[in-house]
């Protein structure tokens, strides 16, 4: 375990050590967004390295200048190694002085986390949504359908999924407004129009693609997961009481279009490597174009915190990546198998990540068991669903041994609705 | 009814009248993509027309020279309704005499359709396929559940719909490769994996938002309506096994996301306006967020012809937008009551266009009701659904008196599925 020389990074709880290296967006005040990497309380800024001629030849092709990562990511995977390789050894205590010893490239390359925005880290291609979780799953299909007919037929076989909307995906922080929409309402004649009543988290990881497919193109589970440029943390925000209304028979729609969250930094692949855990046991066996020839689930901890302006926020869900039934690249390989063209900065969502234990459970919906059991918080404060001003704070990590592989924080704070009609 | 100059634009049967101004992108061999125009036998191109100072100075920011509408749907109604007058004084018979009399100018500015390779005419934003059909809703929830439950008990009361994938959108004659997938086979135990042996297509029409919101603003549907750039035919090809066995409980995903196919023509909605009807009467009241100040609903056929390599094509289909319940500014304005954020260049496909009687259902489950009953056409072909080497071509016209607005054409031809495993 190599360390770094830059403040915080080898903290035992730091989310960005030398062996995370997250890429994100980020700007000063009065300076436009530009490519950026975490580590220890800092941020990175990649165009500057890149100008500074520390980062070779390909650096040039990166667009680290650029407001997303869309560029560097599209480089592939001998880029993204390379650029890895020079940030390690750039910010190595044992590795290259160039930036460590020149104290006038870090005032300007090198800048307190604390004092810089955050944006979106990449432009959303396709947003989809899977449902690779077995305990959430069989939970929200037995509050929904009841014990006997919990899981569909169709479940044990391939990753379910829906296309969610990706101009609806926001950065960590972005507040979310309590959407509008139709629901039924008990004693009430005909749908009912206004906020939804049920507005709920859904605690997910988030799958970043690199490498496009031309149409019509197939990937294999292996192949796929030569794709995947990163991971983030995905708070699918979803009013229950509009999906339950319109979900027959397309899915969900309008009752997930307000807002998805995602945290600010894509960990790459890479820095996740030592996390990889087998597959779960599989109900039946699966066909083969969904075959793995290797371990590529992931063992990090997800948590949801929930609090208001006035109340300190408590634990609300802790989960862990191992509960999920399908790995990253076997949903990319199901997604492409119809020949559906992949893009660089497509973003696949795992659904939501539920252990077997209520406060494992990934949503409020299932915590609640379908509303009917309020959930009780540790700061004092009892919920059903969301209710107006709630913040809610996913964190995620790897736990090595005396490190974490770290996501940040992904927040969102709940708006109350528009009026209606319109003023 | 003005005449225009430009040999074909006055023939009773051209898609492309002066009343017409459809906006697409175009390339002649060796240049690079840029928009354009159809007026009866030709294209006009516009960065050629802004280049010679025919188009005002607001023609300077509507990126004509780009290979998508995008930056010119951008500039908002003054700017569209400004260009298309420009266009029609100029296009003319009676009009400005700047092009016609030109004839260096008309040499590299109006070039022939036959002569040019049309392209994908907008950057496609989201993709959404919505079931607004009320007798495709009939007919599909008929062969699907029974007569008794045939509509949703949500279907009257707001547009369903479901996000589709926005990558495969294609544009009029890019080949479609039949999906492989997941499906359930008589007899078979657990599910077939291999190409899809219920390969469909859907009529439907699309509509193209040209006007942005930001993230949570919501709608009303008068203001939907001027949020509208124009339209276009739609094929949203459909893969019904595959649909069949993953479509619970989150809808299509896979079975929709080898192709869509658009025309390459986006006719604007003011070229529409003379051939706007009444709305259908409502089987229950609607809510008042989706309630029309104005007649939205259109007039316009809507025709599918199926041939092959060796034979020639015949009727399938011959629909009409008038059977469709929702307009298409109701369309949007569901579609943004959970202030999910509209871009420019979102499409929003009708679902599929139905009338009542068989020839009028627009896809071939429907004609086939499910596969029981084969499709006789007039070529001699006998179709389930789709074989090998079919071709389908789509047509759409609105008719007035001596004249159509017409969508061109809008095709896709059949290739043969991957092998699997790859070689």
């Amino acid at each position: 375990m190599r360390h770094s020389w830059v403040l915080g990074a080898n903290e035992p709880e730091c989310d960005f050590p030398l062996a995370n290296l997250p890429y994100g967006v980020f700007s000063t005040p009065g300076s436009a967004p530009r490519c950026g990497v975490a580590i220890g309380d800092s941020v990175v800024d990649l165009a500057a390295l890149s100008d500074a001629g520390l980062l070779g030849a390909v650096a040039a092709d990166c667009g680290f200048e650029q407001d997303t990562i869309n560029a560097f990511m599209a480089q592939g995977r001998t880029v993204w190694d390379a650029i890895r390789a020079d940030l390690t050894e750039l910010l190595a205590k044992d590795g290259r002085a160039a930036l460590r010893d020149n104290a006038r490239l870090r005032e300007t390359a090198l800048l307190p986390l604390g004092s810089v925005s955050l944006h979106l880290p990449f432009r959303v291609g396709g947003y989809t949504d899977f449902f690779a979780g077995r305990q959430h799953a069989v939970n929200s299909g037995t509050i929904l359908r009841g014990a006997n007919n919990a899981l569909t037929p169709n479940w044990p076989h391939m990753p379910i999924a829906y296309n969610g909307r990706a101009s609806s995906v926001v950065v960590s922080g972005t507040p979310v407004r309590r959407p509008l929409g139709q629901f039924l309402v008990e004693g009430e004649e005909g749908p009912h129009f206004g906020p939804s009543r049920r507005l709920d988290i859904e605690v997910e990881f988030g799958v970043v693609v690199g490498k496009p497919t031309a149409h019509g193109d197939i990937l294999s589970v292996a192949e796929a997961h030569d794709h995947i440029f990163g991971f983030v943390l995905l708070n699918d925000w979803s009013a229950r009481d509009i999906q339950r209304w319109e979900g027959q028979p397309l899915g969900p729609f309008q009752s997930k279009a307000s807002a998805t969250t995602i945290s600010p930094w894509v960990v790459p692949q890479a820095a996740l490597a030592a996390f990889r855990v087998q597959s779960p046991e599989r109900d039946v066996p699966l066909l083969p174009y969904l075959h793995e020839q290797a371990d590529y689930c992931f063992d990090i901890n997800i948590e949801a915190w929930l609090g208001t302006d006035s109340v300190e926020p408590a634990r609300l869900v802790s989960t862990n990546t191992r509960h999920l039934y399908y790995s990253a690249p076997q949903l990319l390989a199901h997604h492409s198998i119809s020949g559906c063209r992949m893009q660089v900065g497509d973003l696949l969502g795992s659904g939501t990540i539920s252990g077997p234990e209520r406060p494992q459970f990934g949503c409020m919906m299932e915590q609640s068991w379908g509303g009917r059991d309020p959930i009780q918080l540790d700061n004092g404060l009892e919920r059903i669903f969301l209710e107006d001003g709630d913040s809610v704070r996913m964190t995620g990590w790897a736990q090595g041994e005396g490190y974490r592989i770290g996501f940040g924080v992904c927040d969102g704070q709940i708006l109350p609705a528009h009026a209606w009609p319109k003023r």
